[in-house]
């Protein structure tokens, strides 16, 4: 359903304004097939307003959502840039807890309301009117410019993999640009330069055959949910480090000015952490704050551990199994299949006796980092400087963004982070904000980070 | 849904096996409203029954299905002897796994095939038989006899204590036995003389306000699935013995008697426990064999664990609860009230950091033993060896059966367990049987007990 309503007046929205609003009227919810159609309508908008500023822009189909691809003419023996986004929204339910309709944008205290909002509409299109403001004030870039927008992104970019290999040619390029991640408190300029890496298994205990009567067997035999909590609790030795033997070995250690910064970055703090998640007490590795537990430190985590009756009340079962589900949280330099043999390994040998272990293993991902020092990285640092007219922080993220580290597979190149969300955006959830300053630091900065990265 | 179909003609059925087929056909399901007049048709039956015999016989209204009380006239001086058992049976789905229709009771390989044949109807009437018997071949009964029996067993005898207290004079004896428990092998007459105890709880683990990203948060803040499989690994040692602390103080050592004794029952040596239950291998407390580990040793069993994402593959979620109930099965002379107080205590001593636990306690049960040796338990022993030509074996069972525990705390007398009942009896399960020698034997051996415990 498209916002088809009469378009509210808004006194003093500037024209960039106005094309976000537009922007963000597409309800384009990719994992939706009713809105297939309305994917295809913002990306044709998209198309318009690109070719409008004076690019070539080409709608590339596939199996699902078009990929949009946009350009300046290329000027030999200039850098080339790629700007990443993301043209597709997550789903609005519970549409009841929005205040207002997710796809009538509006502004309310200094904050733009809607669907898309921070993910990835605002963000990404800070960029494209960075890039029209300049060729309307310089006529030209600096910079030889390809804009790289999907539709899939909310669906896990499942077919973008597969567009990099096939236009690997025409996408080649020195360095990419994402505005898709977090700031870390307003106003404070923020790079990203590193992303843990995942690596996920689930395990199944089995005992008897069937499930048993506690009394009549209990004592017995081994019982496959006392076991896959034996297991589990082997994961951690007693101050909270990873017990699995090596898992440590590659780990690239928190270098000094790292530790430094992070120390003074502002909203991640242990005392915000402890506020933010509202756990009882901080836990993790000793000897690291909770930014650097979360953002250089590998983890094992529990994220789902099940067996026997899970009702109301008491059922005496002595369950025929129990099963837990891993994933790991990786960090430089550790890869994902070496930390997998590890883990199996370790599993297999402290599996309690009297039951077997059999391990799965799922989908993983390696860890990513790039030198924030490095000559794209201070370009960028002084963008984000100009933009936000602050001193830019540099952190590295706790998650995982597959495409990042698919653009280094393909392309070759690294990936610089610069991310204008903030924590209470609502990314997915009702009510989903971006400021108005965010919005026009992000044309600014776009405009900043082109002429940086040129030099 | 009564069997009202042509009767099946036996050749060579007994006057006893009609009488108990007849029984047979009512389908005395207590669980289902739709069966409240067949099971009150069924106590009319055994009242008419009773009556014939010349017993005073009398149906007692409760809130749902009747009790049935008879007795012989009694004379002072003479031993009382009440016996218990039940008319009510289980429900019968999934009938398609029936060979034969469950309430059209018959006769194939020696043994009778029909809800209810040995859970409690066969063992139980084979009682009323064996006094029928007495009375027709001496005129009298050596002793003052109660019949006990109850419609409502399967579905917890909720009204059995209230009725035992307000017809306590009446019900006032000086043994009471039943016959609803098992044999350790086919031809081996087994006198049951201890059941375990019960006490269960539920502890849960909590951590952040709501389920957090592992990628962005883990690492940083305790999780409560990994804490909750510490917790449960913090309650055995790697021996396999309870790990909470004053668990085993009360605990009765067995007896050298019986110790070697349950060394030489058919039926429960390690290797059929091994084979009954189809563990990869057996596992407990050392220096117990698996019948001293079920009968007259505790555990602490975990009956149901669960956090965080249950469904397929994975969900890289850090959840915020994380459950575990336990059941801790208690020999003598543990009382459930001071075990349930130490578990408390353990949990909240081994809680691991950053989450907290909450522990709901549940319902439990006293531990039961009687002494074997005892007058009574002496003529037990006559009886069943005489009635099966055999020497008993003397056991104690893993399970809990709480109207034992009601009788000694409401009536103040021990219990005889005189069970007939086989492992392959099939009762709860389609197809319930039991076999015609084990019918003859139980008439047997009600004749020989009242003799015996009247000496």
């Amino acid at each position: 359903m498209r916002g088809t309503g009469p378009q509210v007046e808004h006194s003093g929205v500037t024209p960039e304004l106005e094309d976000l609003f537009a922007f963000l009227r597409f309800p384009s919810v990719s994992t939706d097939s009713r809105n297939a159609g309305d994917v295809r309508a913002c990306a044709d908008w998209l198309i318009g307003k690109l070719q409008a500023m004076g690019l070539t822009a080409q709608l590339h189909e596939t199996p699902r959502h078009p990929v949009v691809v946009a350009r300046n003419v290329h000027v030999e023996g200039r850098r080339t840039v790629l700007i990443y986004g993301h043209y597709d929204v997550q789903p609005v339910d519970p549409l009841a807890l929005w205040n207002t309709p997710p796809f009538e944008p509006e502004i309310r205290d200094g904050k733009i309301w809607a669907r898309g909002a921070t993910d990835n509409k605002g963000q990404m299109l800070a960029h494209v009117l960075g890039v029209e403001k300049t060729l309307r004030e310089e006529g030209e870039l600096p910079v030889n410019l390809i804009f790289l927008f999907e539709g899939e992104e909310e669906i896990g970019s499942p077919n973008l993999a597969a567009f990099l290999e096939a236009h690997k040619a025409e996408l080649k390029c020195d360095v990419i640009a994402i505005s898709d991640t977090g700031m870390v408190a307003p106003g404070v300029p923020t790079l990203g330069y590193g992303l843990r890496g995942i690596a996920c298994c689930e395990a199944t205990l089995r005992g008897p055959k069937g499930d048993l009567h506690s009394g009549l067997f209990g004592g017995a035999v081994a019982n496959p949910a006392t076991a896959v909590a034996r297991l589990v609790a082997s994961m951690h030795d007693e101050t909270g480090k990873v017990a699995v033997d090596g898992f440590y070995d590659d780990v690239r250690p928190l270098e000094a000015w790292e530790r430094e910064m992070w120390s003074k970055v502002a909203g991640v703090s242990d005392s915000e952490f402890l506020r933010i998640t509202g756990s009882p007490g901080l836990f993790g590795e000793p000897g690291y704050s909770s930014a650097e537990r979360t953002w250089a430190r590998p983890t094992a985590e529990v994220n789902g551990i099940g067996g026997g009756y899970q009702g109301e009340g008491s059922k005496t079962v002595l369950p025929a199994e129990a099963f837990v589900k891993f994933s790991f949280r990786l960090v430089p330099d550790q890869e994902p299949g070496d930390i997998m043999n590890k883990v199996k390994a370790h599993l297999e040998a402290h599996c309690p006796p009297g039951v077997t272990v059999e391990v799965e293993v799922g989908h993983d991902g390696k860890p990513y980092v790039a030198d924030p020092h490095s000559k794209f990285g201070l370009a960028a640092q002084t963008a984000l400087r100009k933009a936000f007219d602050a001193e830019p922080v540099l952190i590295r993220e706790g998650g995982s963004i597959p495409i990042v580290q698919t653009f280094r597979d393909i392309l070759g190149v690294d990936t610089l982070l610069l991310g204008l969300a903030l924590a209470d955006a609502q990314i997915h959830a009702p009510n989903e904000n971006f400021p108005v300053e965010n919005f026009e630091a992000g044309i600014r900065l776009n405009q900043a980070l082109l002429k940086e990265l040129a030099l």
